[in-house]
């Protein structure tokens, strides 16, 4: 049963929001950062492989047991370190079934170790389908007499680009499990401004659809409006920021909402004036390291109070033996690579942010 | 291994292309339509939910197992009428594991009756992780010697939001293993507006970042964009629909492209527009019955060859026993009054498209 409880403001209490939790662990570990664990069969050393192919052939099977045997050992190296992990979930749906169980079970093992765990799912769609994929990886779901927890994430990535009533099924879950999400805002991929960074009108443009827009059409000097924001348009990614704003104000814990957004580390500029849009949004923040984000770029993704945002970094952890920095590791001794990478990650983020 | 051929343009041959497949079963049952397998709990008739209850127990496999007999009967049913199906996936996370089980099941047995399948799944990530949805949709994946089928839908929807570089592994994968994509251009839902139909500059905002952009808000007059089509914008969706228009040309079978688009019956206007923009795209239309789409509205959504879309219908399918108009048939008959809503409902468009 979805409660109706979409005009009120919601204090959930400090102990028991998944917001209230990542930011413990973040005061605890003075860590603000969280491992992608975004497994591909390259990063993973041969010795996982071949054990694992033995007892299961070369089979989605054998390559779920190989990533979550790797997964295993990563946590278990590195999560006195950090505050969460961000499992992308495409890199186990690709393994199908036994991929997707892989994925279910390193949420799990995660969460006993006390990690906040975001469920990087980008999903959204209408709100009916919205609300299936909230119970999914947020909520539970109802079976005869029965309410039984699909995939139990604590926070959800989500897409923007069907509007609220896409959005809305999310917050109701959220709200009801003491859940999180973090928008799609500003990507951290190179093509992300092509719909993101476009200038928006204020106004959706439903009263010149049909007839007057086919003659807008053959009328219009698109040369014009390239530099139009004096004029009060704003790129998408800044409307998308306020909406998600609003979203935010309405699910509070203590301090910060457990409505965030994703913004990428690669566009700095765009995340000072998003900062200043979602004052009470945590920003997950992707991109730094292999993508191409500095730590110097990193101070305005946080706020004055020290917290607001949390750094990811995938590849960057999971495959650090193969860097030539941790190379003396070797493929025997990955996991304490990783456990190397986490830490000069950490010193290199909080000496920028001048918290060392 | 992916090949090296974005700048060539691709004609795959007639016989073995999903989309050459699409158009041929359109022909031959003369139903632009597809069924929406959007199973829910509650539709489902309660000897099958008995049955695998009493199987699997009130647990995610009983429903999972619910489901599956439910998508089957209905299958059998109404397979030899239609084209194509359109399993929403989210409807089957919800049931976690054993849910994405009965999903894959699913697509192999519509497969098997010789229907398309186009898997809803509305994925979209940054490069690397879209090469990771697409292996697992619409591709294989490597795993030592082997090259194995992770889901193995025909189609998939695809969500636009990260630009370019999230779309091209779908075209490189689609390409390779002649597969095809819908991408999400207008959705059907009632806030699809708040984003998609907002007017935008015809250039990215890119120059005008950070310093300058601050000074621009604080001056700007947001009250005077609202109406500023004539001075050269357009609505974001007909920016994505363009986008959609310069992929599909790299990724033509015959006559018609691989890579289609998603615009909402519910927005006739706008699929009027649409389908001028992007001639060459099938366009997967969902929104008619249960959402408010009316046959009448569809025509625009049609090319001159009675070709170019394909209307979805689910719940006014799939749970046809429970309308009044079907409710003769009795839970018992679910499967036959599914049999006669698909009847009804090419009627209702041929009719309405004059080729009845």
């Amino acid at each position: 049963m979805k409660a109706n409880v979409d005009t009120q403001i919601y204090h959930q209490t400090e102990e028991n929001t998944v917001i209230q939790k990542l930011i413990e662990n973040i005061k605890k570990t003075n860590a603000p950062i969280v491992v992608g664990l975004d497994p591909m069969l390259s990063y993973i050393p041969e010795q996982i492989t071949k054990a694992a192919f033995a007892e299961y052939g070369e089979t989605l099977e054998g390559a779920a047991e190989a990533v979550w045997q790797y997964n295993k050992k990563i946590v278990d190296a590195v999560w006195d370190l950090i505050p969460a992990v961000k499992p992308q979930i495409a890199m186990y749906e690709q393994f199908g079934i036994p991929g997707l169980a892989a994925f279910q079970k390193t949420v799990s093992y995660c969460q006993e170790k006390g990690l906040v765990v975001i469920g990087d799912v980008k999903r959204g769609d209408i709100g009916s389908t919205s609300a299936a994929y909230a119970a999914a990886h947020l909520g539970r779901i109802q079976i005869g007499s029965q309410w039984l927890t699909p995939f139990g994430e604590d926070f959800a990535t989500v897409n923007p680009y069907l509007g609220t009533d896409g959005i809305k099924p999310f917050l109701d879950v959220c709200r009801e499990e003491k859940k999180g999400i973090f928008v799609l805002v500003k990507t951290s991929n190179p093509s992300s401004g092509e719909f993101q960074d476009r200038l928006v009108a204020d106004a959706p443009a439903d009263s010149i659809q049909g007839e007057s827009a086919a003659k807008a059409m053959a009328t219009a000097d698109f040369s014009q409006i390239g530099q139009r924001r004096e004029a009060g348009a704003k790129p998408l990614y800044e409307l998308v920021g306020e909406k998600v704003a609003e979203w935010a104000d309405t699910c509070m814990g203590e301090t910060y909402s457990y409505v965030g957004a994703v913004v990428g580390a690669t566009y700095p500029e765009m995340g000072k004036t998003l900062r200043r849009v979602m004052p009470k949004s945590f920003i997950l923040v992707p991109g730094y390291g292999a993508q191409g984000g500095k730590a110097a770029d990193l101070a305005p993704f946080f706020n004055e109070d020290g917290l607001g945002a949390i750094v990811n970094s995938s590849r960057g952890i999971i495959a650090a033996y193969k860097q030539e920095k941790y190379a003396s590791f070797g493929p025997e001794h990955f996991a304490e690579a990783s456990r190397a990478a986490v830490t000069d990650m950490i010193e290199d983020i909080n000496g920028a942010l001048g918290r060392r």
